[in-house]
């Protein structure tokens, strides 16, 4: 392939998935496959989801949620409490073609939604379901978050205080996860001819992380992880403040990393004998968790007098690891990469909302274009079109449906 | 497809993918494509990678970080700084066959190992590359999330106070986007017969998330987040202390979770009175948001009434979304969900470490069977194996690899 070799199209391209969901975790799977170039359809009750109104909203209770996480879909309002409505939405999840018949949910997926009774519409659909926990019950990333155990982990606090993460961190890997098992599924599929579910628990995806990251392990081998605040655990690093007030994290969890830090801060004789007198080897990532007070001592002394400025130019020159903490108003206010300079970001303009930033996919297919992030459909925009071209409707039939009721056609 | 459908093989059986990398992104990624039955090989120094001590570690130094982000993959050693060693990695990374030449790396991707390098061996190459930011400068997780502003909304603390996170998160999502990007340029590749480039930045992928759920356009409108402790933003949700001191975690973000804990608690009337009283239509949840602090405390002396066994009894009885604060020795000693009555995980036994949990991938493929977590493989376990199979080296020509030490065969 050559330089000059022509840019394919995005590579999820002609791929229709059909989403019933909320919140996070799904809407995020199904919006990622669209952001990769699939057309992603989900379909919501006639006045919105369960989470059309989630907060953020503006002061006219736009959702800045909804629309962040449905960018780029087609949006489909029908009501599923009339037969009519039920069988409109099986016809679109079922839909014949090789690049059809996906379907994602995070709702309770009983009765019609179920995997049974949609296959007999599409014996090889693939379904992916979210659930709270494996045997189906209720769970969100903030009640799950606490049973792992995290929150006593966090903060600076006494042992038995309590931190809740701000970030849904379960709900973003769990989204990721299901368009992980949707392509597996998908790729099954086109090489079997076979379809099928797909099960995920929120609960069991927190578990599996902390799992693989060795907490679980570490706990059962009687050797508790402990509170350490803003300190990295097993190797050095923790927030400094210059001495203008700016806080900077610092890390040297790498050799190349802590050499680098002690270059910036000519602080390598200074180390050698801090090892020495603790008989340690500040080379060893270990060694320099056991020796992290003491360190950070002499980190502290230097980063304090400087002020941000001196500071930074001092750790970039040397390549040391570190990062200057900002609050999302300096975010938004100054960092170029949070603007329309990087290209993850494209300036969109959105009906009741004003012009704001929104990112695209952060993978960069070089074989591909990079997509600018998309508007979030208004809710009710594509009914007509979906129910037509891909549920096979007549217009008559379509519009007795909007006289009774059962869909609903918004304007763009 | 009936249920007497006999299963399939894991769904990615065949795909073989070759990592170089360390810490969490990178091999989480591949590992999650060996959890899902492809053949990933690492290929790591012949001391180890960079992540090959990482902390947690057995009292022998034996990192149950590595070995529980390498489960199931086939390890080979390789001293690079040689030609031959270098070149030896070519010819894995670029074997022939539809289902091999995919290369995933959070190293620095240059020279022999650029894109460009590689693909000269083999020209449909698939390989995903992970920076720290997009221009190719270092980060880790723990750098990009100060950055992005999270600090300074986690916990209860003064406004200029930051908390640090203790879970990767940034790198956990980073990783899943690896394993997607692998497995969308591959459906194309195997539709187009291209190869490409993919490439990932740290930074990016915490930045599109804080966009894509709302936070930076709420900043950019300026109605910048406020701190809120340990309260769910946007609805009602906090954490509880029952009369025996057990922490609970309650969340009503839905109108139904909403209506569940009222039930449970007999506060309809209450709640009804409530919402009259400050002009507030408590079913909306934004409304029960601003309403919280009031809410709270009709909700603490309910909990704050009763034991944990009380309490939770009740919650469970009427459906309320409610989870216990367990520390994770808790969570080891005594939730079923954390033990091998949870099909996620498999009890194992490993050599210098002993019997520990290990969990599988949370996904479950109901077409394929569910497979247990593996062992980690010992380092340089497999360099014999993949060198003869799939770099093709004859006995002998192996044979002079190890002698003059480019190669580490290790025992299993």
């Amino acid at each position: 392939m050559s330089a000059a070799s022509p840019l394919l199209p995005p590579c999820l391209e002609g791929l229709r998935v059909v989403e019933i969901s909320a919140f996070v975790a799904a809407p995020l799977g199904g919006m990622t496959l669209a952001q990769m170039g699939a057309d992603v359809i989900r379909i919501d009750p006639l006045q919105g989801g369960l989470d059309y109104r989630r907060w953020p909203v503006t002061a006219d209770n736009e959702s800045l949620f909804w629309r962040g996480l449905n960018k780029g879909k087609r949006s489909v309002a029908i009501d599923t409490s009339t037969a009519e409505g039920r069988e409109l939405c099986q016809r679109i999840i079922a839909a014949p073609g090789p690049d059809a018949g996906f379907f994602v949910t995070n709702l309770p997926a009983r009765g019609w939604m179920s995997y049974d009774a949609l296959r007999a519409a599409r014996p090889d659909l693939v379904q992916l379901t979210l659930q709270g926990d494996r045997h189906g019950g209720s769970a969100v990333d903030y009640t799950v978050n606490p049973r792992v155990g995290l929150p006593y982990l966090t903060g600076a606090g006494s042992a038995d205080e309590v931190v809740n993460h701000v970030l849904p961190a379960w709900d973003l890997v769990a989204g990721h996860l299901l368009a992980i098992g949707l392509l597996g599924a998908e790729r099954q599929r086109t090489r079997t001819g076979r379809g099928q579910e797909v099960r995920l628990a929120l609960e069991d995806v927190a578990l599996a992380m902390i799992s693989h990251l060795g907490f679980v392990a570490e706990a059962q081998l009687g050797a508790p992880r402990q509170r350490h605040g803003n300190e990295l655990f097993g190797a050095f690093g923790r927030d400094f403040v210059c001495a203008d007030g700016v806080r900077i994290m610092l890390v040297a969890l790498t050799l190349k990393q802590w050499r680098a830090l002690c270059e910036a801060m000519q602080l390598g004789s200074a180390m050698s004998e801090l090892g020495r007198g603790l008989g340690l080897d500040l080379d060893r990532e270990g060694d320099r968790f056991q020796a992290r007070e003491a360190i950070a001592e002499w980190v502290a002394d230097w980063v304090g007098r400087r002020s941000f400025a001196q500071a930074s130019q001092a750790l970039q020159q040397h390549g040391v690891c570190w990062s200057r903490y900002q609050s999302l108003q300096q975010l938004v206010a100054s960092d170029p990469e949070c603007s329309p300079a990087n290209p993850l970001f494209s300036s969109i303009d959105q009906s009741g909302i004003g012009r704001t930033l929104a990112a695209g996919l952060p993978l960069n297919f070089g074989a591909g274009p990079r997509l600018e992030a998309r508007l979030a459909p208004a809710l009710g925009q594509h009914t007509e079109a979906v129910a037509l071209e891909v549920a096979g409707l007549s217009s008559a039939e379509f519009g007795r449906l909007v006289d009774r009721g059962i869909v609903r056609q918004a304007k763009a």
